[in-house]
């Protein structure tokens, strides 16, 4: 990532609130890791273990706290908290290099009846945006998105290219949608009937708030009955399941692949690493941290941090600790 | 979901096949649950775990069983399975509510040569439509689908947005596939020759039975020599994974993030909970049920249910017990 | 799989380098399973578990190795490595039958400024190719996929329908890029700051080495600061997440359903079984093979096979196992 024109670091300090040491008048062009960055690049360091790359660093200013900065004769960018800066430092180069994008509806774009959209926003070519749609301002609907009848895009929003939208979904303000996430699909709803299965119509609505990231390949389906609903803040990573009538809480965060099955809550401030499961109607407190790969199968009511599972180790190891967890209840009984 | 003109509970009564109590011409035009439903919206009890509920309920009428019914003063629809009566009336509302799509194949389509569309269905803009595909009467394909050559999609069944099928892949009737999924990707196969991979083309087809749902985002794989095949009744979740070979046997439900890998064949009537996992090449016989989240290694021979995994606990504790899983062979070996 | 117009056994055997014994003359169509091959199509055998379905095939020739073909009187197609042959051979059926693409860009599709198309390469309709794309000799573009400013489509490299790559993705030469996969995606990268998610911005590329196979659905996350990296002959399999910053050696396969977590690293000629997870910031070595389902929370140091989890069983003896595994640490160390 670079610029032809940079910023100063003078600029660049009060952009992101960091005291400054150093050549104010220096031109920083990008942001790049203590090993890779040349003289016009900025690093920084987070963390202790990072100490060792610093004296072969070519950066032309580093992101660091007091602590982390000592022995640096270099130009430095100092926090508090220099994640936070390096955060921010993030945002003004991707700022600097983000290409608007063209207001407007593109050539190749079918548009429904009683759509509304905002002369604001942008829509790229082969988009189809059914009946009684809403764009709102500032929004931007990438190449190859499907609109289905009666869904809102709230203010600001971003929707990636090939992101599928059904009907009935109401997505809120300054919220990112990656390539591939369909909301608003149909849940597995059947009942067995007669040794047939009947399937379930799915009536409800899908309902996201207001500055909600989703990443790429996500699925959330819609409310059979009743809506399927993901609060403000909340951040979901790629490839995550989230079922008929599940109910994310505000500043939750769900890494990727892991699945929350129908109709179960979780709550505010809550994360789940990757891979975990939630199985159907349990309830998930607030601030409950679940570690990579659990599986989650009853209420959780108190906050805290909950895992399942067990340790990874050789292959031939695992085989006879595997085998002898057959025999562990007999083991326990036995005695 | 709400209708401007209702249904009455008599004739909502004679579609869903209920004993009505109370007022047979008051009109209703949705189903929500107990806590939302208006005075214009059906409601249901299916467990006595919501019998809590009931007294505050505004519900116009109530779909349960006599003896979930007791104490309520209010209109009733009633019948031995209320789940199934509920079932039945998602489908009663679904259809009142349901645009029907225009006929015929839109302005932005790609169609190629010798193709056979059916003039009773529905191709949307954007749609690629390969050299001697096959889409017969009551078909609706929504945007963005791309059907590879010589694919045929079979009667009533419904395609939704940004679906993509390859070539050799026939739909049976009746199916719906949510958006996102893929059918006929090559499978993960290949084998080392000299230290380097080399490709097994993927020569088969896949074969999907009549009256089969797919979820979005899932991936089904075309069989390498002989064809994947998924038959009839069978109901797939989200992001669900089928590689080359696999066999799904009718009347199966595979849940959410589980996947089935090379040539493994999963019985008829059986049920994977999400996020399962089955080895290559085994079998797994009629009436078999996982629960979440288990890995199967084995050839299943005989129906029942079956597990894998510890249960979920808080760290601290988990922590403990999963290093003294690494002490079990030995502790049971000492012995 | 059948042709109209076959190949001679003999052109066969000498296109796969195998050895031939019976009719030279003999035409074939097709490739099949030993029960499902007719007698113009060429079947194999690369097992000895496969011995008993041979007497009553009516394959037209037999892919075999010396040892598996005794008492086969047919025509064979003999090798030290049958499932190499039989692996080149899906190769030849697969040329035969393949339809080449039409050269050119089609009439609905999106060309942004600065942008390289080889003539000798296709567009299908309803792609968007932004600004400053570059698509080499010999790449075929499948219909409604979008790629986003400045990436790189190597020669000879397919992309199917409906896959997404975003903006400053390379992807090297004969690469395969299923259909719905998503490259360049923003991580799930955030910091809290006064109890709000802040987002980092992700200013890193993707790049994608030569001869790289990716699934259906799988989503490759760009880097934050720094690239994400898959080397050459790198085998994914569907539904595979990568995060930000990940890179994977060359010759790896990851099968399907696995995630690889933010900044790890897989070393080179290592194999991921279905359904893994690595978490964030380890590293794995070379020549590590890690067994389905299992999760990696440490660097692995050393090459060899690893696992983590518990065997299955009938649910009734794994609830006992299970509830005994809570006791497990107080088991150990009450000793």
């Amino acid at each position: 990532m670079s610029l032809v024109s940079g910023i100063s670091l003078k600029e660049l300090a009060q952009k992101i609130g960091a005291d400054l040491e150093g050549d104010a008048d220096k031109e920083v062009v990008g942001l790049n890791t203590l090993d890779s960055a040349s003289n016009n690049e900025v690093s920084f360091i987070a963390r202790k273990s990072f100490l060792s790359s610093l004296p072969l660093s070519k950066a032309g200013a580093l992101i660091c706290s007091n602590d982390l900065s000592e022995g640096y004769s270099g130009n430095k960018l100092i926090g508090e908290d220099p994640y936070l800066l390096y955060a921010r430092c993030t945002k003004v180069f991707k700022e600097l290099t983000n290409i608007s994008p063209i207001l407007g509806i593109s050539k190749f774009v079918q548009v429904g009846n009683n759509v509304s959209i905002s002369k604001k926003s942008s829509v790229a070519n082969f988009v189809d945006i059914s009946d009684g749609v809403t764009i709102e301002d500032g929004v931007v609907i990438g190449s190859g998105v499907a609109i289905g009848e009666n869904s809102v895009i709230g203010c600001g929003s971003k929707i990636y290219p090939n992101v599928t939208i059904y009907d009935s979904v109401e997505i809120g303000s300054n919220c990112i949608i990656h390539s591939g996430t369909v909301i608003g699909s149909d849940g597995l709803g059947f009942t067995k009937h007669k040794g047939e299965w009947l399937k379930i119509e799915h009536l409800g609505k899908v309902l996201i708030g207001d500055n909600v990231e989703i990443g790429s390949n996500t699925s959330i389906d819609r409310g059979s009955v009743g809506d399927t609903l993901v609060e403000d803040n909340v951040k979901i990573d790629n490839l995550v399941h989230l079922a008929h009538n599940v109910k994310i809480g505000s500043g939750t965060a769900i890494a990727a692949n892991s699945a929350v099955a129908g109709s179960s809550s979780i709550g505010k401030n809550c994360t789940l690493a990757g891979c975990c499961a939630v199985v159907d109607n349990i309830e998930v407190a607030d601030e409950v941290h679940i570690t990579a790969k659990s599986l989650i199968t009853k209420s959780i009511r108190e906050k805290g941090v909950y895992s399942s599972g067990t340790p990874f180790m050789k292959n031939d190891d695992w085989k006879k600790n595997a085998v002898s967890f057959k025999k562990l209840h007999k083991l326990i009984t036995n005695k």
